[in-house]
């Protein structure tokens, strides 16, 4: 069994975004567990299986065969995915790769480059504007 | 039948790495094309299939199961990827993702980095020190 952490924010097209590339594999779906993570900034009590990202990425991974489930934490976005990563032993992390600057420029977001450049885990990076 | 453009330099640490990345998701291999492509920086003759890095990623793929072509050019490294990308409709762009500085800042290539933030495809990002 492979595992899949699949670290989303609250943004939806983003989350469709990583949840395609997925599917967009031929990966051997009843192989791989995804783990859904999403890292609240405040510890107010929220649910990460009621934000619209979560549901959309979880609905289509769980239509295209994988087994998904959903887990959470709020602090430091950065540390929470690494150390999440090593607790689950994560053979890939998915992380959205891409927005563009007001000015256009492409850039990733911070979170993305820092997990990416600190993991020694091949990271999955999707795209979006 | 899926496409894998998995671009790798001289290195044969960072192909092994990248070979690896492949082989160690739950892929149906033979539902799996890998092009391995190198991008010469000048037009000297040179034929990638001499290249350590391109042999041991060859063999290292071909052992687990894919199908493998490999393919060349030479000029500008990251135009010449996106445009490899698209002629082979790529579902996937397999890239070396990290180096360290000599202050130990750990740093994305440049060609990385520009065929990441420049392509809409995922990009799998594999690593080394």
């Amino acid at each position: 069994m492979k595992t899949i952490l699949l670290c989303i924010d609250t943004e939806v097209e983003r989350a469709r975004e990583q949840a395609a590339s997925l599917t967009a594999l031929p990966l051997e779906t009843d192989q791989v567990r995804v783990v859904i993570y999403h890292v609240f900034r405040g510890d107010d009590g929220a649910d990460a299986e009621k934000l619209k990202s979560v549901s959309e990425a979880t609905e289509r991974l769980e239509a295209a065969g994988f087994t998904v489930e959903i887990d959470q934490s709020s602090g430091d976005a950065v540390r929470n995915i690494l150390e999440m990563a090593d607790e689950i032993d994560a053979d890939v992390i998915s992380l959205a790769g891409r927005k563009r600057s007001p000015t256009g420029k492409a850039l990733f977001g911070s979170v993305t480059q820092d997990v990416s450049l600190k993991s020694k885990r091949p990271v999955l990076l999707s795209t979006t504007e």
